[in-house]
């Protein structure tokens, strides 16, 4: 396992410098760090294993819902990209373009592309995969018998960023992106907003982030989409962050690459489609909406240790085995029960260190629970245990924890989306007055920009032009326009003409 | 779902046209197509449902020894190759080499690579990944306490292969790639030979696939490893398939990446390193192993679907309810039953296809159970069943046929095994003369050349050359130097010189 700091290095607080504290916190809760290649990350094995419990409650989602995995080709040939004249201006610009298939040793030793080895046609690492996977559904799809086709993917996509930042901007990133064909927009529309439905309940009840659901405006949507709805949470520097993204994509791909089908009076239709996807960017959005200044906090739904035993005295070969002994019935009792589909994961640190230090160490992990057991507890036939998300410690019997866990960490899930849901809800403001937007997005203190405004729901005239220059102005954008809320009749908090008819008080913030 | 054909379209017998029979089978399984992107396969759902039965059966094996996941760049830095000095000539060579970071229209319209965005450094996209684990490697251990470090990468790998067939060698591929350190040879040796154990034991017990296990001669090792072992199958057209190997690196990449450690004694020493890997290969050898002229043959520890039932009559509404009604505590109680770690999947086909094509359609596609549930036989609690793999249909009671399935499906799954490894007996013979070892080689119909020889079990000189003579002759490689067989005092098949000091009859084959 690699090092970490100890505890003598203690966090930039989040009051004094936020992108330091991310930082900082990434590395020493030991998720992810910069690679060699630029912009590249290095997702570590604690970063990583909670990758992997994302996927888990996610896929399951996903195939409960009939959808099927597929994979599909990583390079997209470049005349693709063309096939859907938005889509290219929106993902072809800023790519990795593998141009050769071949190096050979230059006179001076060093390795160079063989110019015999150009390619005919330059390939695209994909961006996204609207395209190579509309293709093969263009041989997939043949009659209304074949619809809805139904399939996801979980793969790495490259976007070639120039300002990076682990997890939430990186040029590599994992993700899921399901791809779906429809014989109607009614059935298209359906699955998009059931996807997103989807997005919100793992953001909810998996990651414990609270959301905002809502639609994208015509400037902010998916380059190629119909209309994209997303979910959006906030930050505890009080930006936004898109969670995830759920796309009709009307008939635009289904166009470009050819999707019909034939119906049941055997007549040939162009088909719709849908694209969704979430990625390893859900990681720093679970860093920056729980963690404090100690370190990270996890949910205990992904967090890949539940519990972590801390024996005070284990030093000698007699000491250590006596806890063992004195454990073995627990670490038992605990294996067999389940938080949120996952068997508690229970990690006992016999390593050499000080009580203290691995104190510090577990609580900058953000372990859901901490146990200590020391002599006289045995003794008792007791234990001691502590959450990462404060409170008194609790003294109960070594027989007792084992029902009593799962209660906690259920308290504790609930717990940390209340709380989020409580920060948010405190900086978020109905605003109708532009000194008053203007002033709420301004940071008081200008050497230290970074915790001011949050969110506010104002009026919209409508006008893409006014949104432009609101962000143009103050770096705030209109993050969505919430689902099932009520149409606002006042006006554009930004130019004072009617808010559109209809439109109700959408989300302006800034964002990630 | 997409078409496969009907059964009017059989497939081409393999004694016929072997690869024909391979490439059919793969399209009316529904497993895999070729895409748009020269040599790059799309994995479609049902094959890919193999994939992730194989990825789970194994990430629990990579888990339980120790390892823990990670995920680590897509694009490896053109120099990093260059610092192992065997590594760079079997890899650097044939690959997809990223040079540009931008598209831009050019005068026509079209997309052309914007030359002001010409990388510095050119980036590889990963054949593998040891160059880029090294240099992270480098910075993660420090001390022997950081021993051994022992981690794992589930991922995609591109290699410019210029013949590629769908599963066996294609370009782009998914894999999983172990990567670890060590203090010493013997640890790192221990490792190498774990982790070649737990293949062997995903080949037998998961796929059904009985292996060779050795060791790869220095002609046919990996580029820069010490050595390599390797799992090797018998397919039926009697050629070899290397399945899985794992390599001991020696200290050559801890060398070119500056993977050092200090020791308890407070000295830097330099780490030794191991890799080793298996891919979606290996559904190319579960196909090839165990398929016949009637389509997929899957083993039930990886089989999407266990138990495929057909309703004789269900097209009218009250027909199908009446079904429904019937099996519903049947697809109850075997959902409740796991095989293989799994929950038995069972699948009711209420296509409007008759009984006779659903038949067909789920043999091609290796269905191992087939229940078929008739009027007369809901009348008496009962149902047929009959098994992919032949024999006589059984007809028991609607009750019984949860209990007696468990059995069924182990019964399936041990003698795929067995039919396999007597298949790879009957073809493998210890031959001790040339003209013999030519004869077995060479096909005794040369227009149909596909269906001949096996494996010989034969004495080895040791000399590269003699080798690379037998190649250049005949195809024949040594496949492996088997582990724990007897040493041979014999001739070497293939010159006549005495076969080297203590090596056992070693195995030569065609491969793929």
């Amino acid at each position: 396992m690699a090092k970490t700091k100890t505890h003598a290095d203690a966090l930039t607080a989040r009051e004094v410098d936020y992108s330091a504290w991310y930082n900082e916190l990434v590395e020493v809760a030991a998720l992810a760090e910069h690679s060699a290649v630029r912009g590249c990350m290095v997702i570590r094995p604690y970063g990583y294993a909670i990758w992997e419990n994302i996927q888990r409650a996610l896929d399951e989602r996903i195939k409960a819902t009939g959808h099927s995995n597929a994979y599909f080709p990583l390079f997209i040939p470049k005349s693709f990209l063309q096939k859907e004249a938005n889509h290219v201006d929106g993902f072809a610009m800023e790519c990795a373009v593998v141009t050769h298939s071949r190096l050979k040793k230059a006179p001076d030793g060093t390795l160079v592309p063989d110019p015999d080895s150009a390619l005919a046609e330059e390939l695209i690492v994909r961006p996204t995969s609207e395209t190579i996977i509309g293709e093969s559904f263009a041989r997939w799809v043949k009659s209304y018998r074949d619809l809805p086709l139904l399939i996801n993917q979980w793969a790495n996509v490259v976007r070639w960023e120039m300002r990076t930042r682990l997890f939430l901007r990186t040029m590599e990133f994992l993700w899921q992106e399901g791809h779906t064909v429809h014989a109607d927009y009614e059935d298209a529309e359906r699955e998009t907003r059931q996807m997103l439905e989807v997005y919100r309940e793992l953001a909810e009840e998996v990651l414990a982030i609270p959301v905002i659901v809502g639609k994208k405006t015509e400037r902010e949507k998916f380059a190629g989409a119909m209309h994209t709805y997303c979910i959006e949470a906030m930050m505890q520097d009080r930006k936004a962050l898109q969670a995830g993204t759920s796309h009709n994509l009307g008939q635009n791909f289904a166009r470009g690459f050819g999707i019909t089908y034939q119906s049941k009076d055997q007549v040939e239709t162009l088909a719709w489609t849908t694209s969704w996807g979430v990625s390893t960017r859900l990681i720093g959005g679970v860093i920056m909406t729980h963690s404090d200044d100690q370190g990270l906090v996890l949910p205990p739904a992904i967090a890949p240790v539940h519990v972590v035993v801390i024996p005070i005295r284990c030093a000698k070969p007699e000491e250590r085995a006596a806890v063992e002994a004195y454990l073995a019935p627990l670490l038992e009792k605990l294996k067999a029960r389940a938080f949120a589909g996952r068997a508690i994961a229970v990690q006992v640190d016999w390593s050499d260190a000080r009580p203290g230090a691995k104190h510090f160490e577990w609580e900058k992990r953000g372990v859901p629970v901490r146990v200590e057991v020391g002599p006289r507890d045995m003794e008792q036939g007791k234990l001691v245990y502590a959450l990462r998300t404060g409170g008194e410690k609790t003294t109960t019997t070594r027989d007792a924890f084992a029902d009593e866990v799962l209660d906690v960490l259920a308290r504790v899930q609930r717990g940390l989306l209340e709380r989020a849901r409580a920060f948010r809800d405190e900086h978020t403001r109905d605003l109708d007055d532009r000194a008053a937007f203007d002033a709420f997005f301004t940071p008081k203190n200008p050497e230290k920009p970074e915790l001011h405004g949050g969110f506010v729901r104002g009026g919209w005239c409508g006008d893409a032009g006014c949104e432009a220059a609101v962000k143009e102005a103050l770096k705030v954008t209109i993050r969505c326009i919430p689902l099932d809320a009520p149409a606002f009749a006042g006006a554009c908090v930004a130019c004072g003409q009617p808010s559109a008819a209809g439109l109700p008080r959408v989300v302006w913030a800034k964002s990630y």
